[in-house]
């Protein structure tokens, strides 16, 4: 067990973390059931619907929104709407990602595009997300008008860093951006990953729990320190991760061109015969990449510890994380939630998928 | 001047249409410029998001969105923000409908995929679809959280029904139909457009002028004829109108295999070879078809007056439309934003753009 700067996460914690994540995410997942009509068309709509929701993803993001409500006092039947609207629109978010980065699998099986095409995907992509206003607008029930119309704000903003994030990334590739630093990249996963994934279910948890007291500006650092720890955890997987676990196409970041911290390191330090061949590979349209660069490429950033550079990166900002935890969550009591969150860097640092 | 059953309208009348579109239409486009902001990143998504809302449509739904407020008693300031929710989602789908139905041009310029790609395409697309919430948060300052509140349920409800119609259509040429009745294209028709282009302004429109008192399922009759008559003559205009009006590729729904009234009636009344060889036309990959064999279509749909069918239908759909309008408007005292709304039948009956 390594140590993240700042605290000690056992082994118990992290047991904390599994626990908790079970218990929020079967609860979520059974709220989020009725808000997956039967309605038709089904063939070419509400069946594929329900498709990535059901095939049954980590849950961390309404886990995350359940404990910090719970941590700052509500009951969870409070933010159980709010959870189940995050991970909705989480789900929509993904078969639009998957059709922009031409990805191949999706939690073990062929993404939605794969499937069904395109023109069918985005449609599914667009209700996924509309469908997450519903456990918004039935918030008016748990939270009260005012309270829902903040939370409803507050997934406009989130939504809005998500696309501009998106935006970043595609740019990125459209141009075959290649001088990027690890500034680039931490802004665009500030954007394109941890409002979503963190910052967003921390302030609305805190919202909820607090009754709008709390100024949720508090929890930007925070939950971007974890999410970027967590994104850079799933870039790592996506080199070094057991393929059934983790649920997507090893190797897959490299053929799709993005710009993770061991690209963009590889480009830094490789030498200019190198560099000038992953740029060429970056260049081809992607049909046109094949396995044999990809595993050059993955050779070449093991032969220049790239890796380890990373893993080194997201160590520090768990460290920072864990400071940064103290201040979002001060004054708040010890409670199981507390704990779950706090392990959560750790667990982020660490999961194996 | 054909003049619809049940009503008569004069070239005044449709003089009022083109001066209150005119009017409303340039007072949606003002307040619609500080939905569009300038924010970064610009190049990937500000700058393209303003692309589809500033290549100047018709301003058809938040128009009838404002006339029927003020013909309701509203305000136009009170009804303004509405519409310019609806007039970006409309803009929002737009950009994804022309990826999903591989359209090349959109008033008169490429659609947004043929210049960007894909990828950042859809990222459009879901980030105007974002922006249109922003004006109806706004709402708030206009009508107050009670009203806004309903109004976002409608928005949501509209969405919905927007999203089953494109299901209905992309699953037809899914699975290559081709033994739909003119009932099918009418439920899907509903659907797809209606509901965004007349129901849902209507509704919108008739609970701001009347402070949320009125039952507004009263629009939904009117509303889907009136936008029927609409999308019927969006059709015959693809393939007659003036490109340079029209806006888009003359032919186009052949092309994409569209399934209008006078495709659903070519395929009833063509003879079984002529039915065979559209069939398999339609079952070709888009990149397949090409102009020759759409020129033939087009040639025989003239033969078998398939034109005039839907000409026919458009005219019977306008006169009902005249009939539901005294019902829906009932009580609701005589003013230009009530002669827009009448005179808006025969407009779409025969615009030429």
């Amino acid at each position: 067990m390594s140590q993240t700067p700042g605290t000690v996460t056992t082994q118990d914690d992290l047991a904390v973390v599994r626990e908790v994540l079970a218990e929020y995410g079967e609860m979520t997942r059974a709220a989020l059931e009725p808000y997956l009509p039967k309605w038709e068309p089904r063939r070419h709509l509400y069946d594929l619907i329900a498709d990535y929701p059901r095939r049954g993803g980590k849950m961390m993001r309404p886990t995350l929104c359940l404990a910090t409500a719970r941590a700052f006092g509500a009951r969870p039947e409070e933010a159980l709407r709010s959870a189940v609207a995050i991970e909705l629109l989480h789900n929509a978010l993904l078969v639009h990602d998957d059709i922009e980065d031409g990805s191949e699998q999706r939690r073990g099986r062929p993404t939605m595009h794969e499937m069904f095409g395109v023109p069918i995907a985005i449609n599914v992509g667009d209700t996924l997300g509309l469908l997450s206003l519903r456990p918004l607008m039935d918030n008016l029930w748990s939270v009260g008008m005012r309270l829902a119309w903040r939370i409803m704000e507050e997934t406009e903003r989130m939504a809005r860093e998500s696309a501009e994030g998106q935006a970043l990334e595609l740019g990125w590739r459209e141009q075959n951006v290649t001088d990027l630093t690890e500034a680039d990249y931490l802004s665009m996963v500030l954007k394109k990953t941890c409002w979503l994934a963190t910052i967003h279910p921390l302030r609305v948890g805190a919202l909820i729990g607090s009754r709008g007291g709390v100024d949720v500006d508090r929890f930007i650092r925070f939950g971007f320190f974890l999410g970027a720890v967590f994104q850079i955890r799933d870039d790592l997987l996506n080199l070094t991760g057991d393929e059934t676990a983790y649920g997507k196409e090893v190797g897959g970041d490299i053929l799709e061109g993005k710009r993770t911290l061991m690209l963009i390191r590889l480009l830094r330090v490789a030498a200019p015969a190198e560099r000038a061949r992953v740029e060429a590979l970056l260049g081809l349209p992607r049909i046109e990449r094949h396995v044999e660069e990809v595993a050059w490429v993955r050779e070449r950033m093991d032969h220049h510890g790239c890796l380890d550079y990373a893993r080194g990166i997201a160590h520090g900002l768990a460290g920072a994380a864990a400071h940064e935890l103290d201040l979002a969550f001060e004054g708040v009591p010890a409670s199981r939630d507390r704990r779950f969150i706090q392990s959560l860097v750790t667990w982020s640092l660490e999961r194996a998928a």
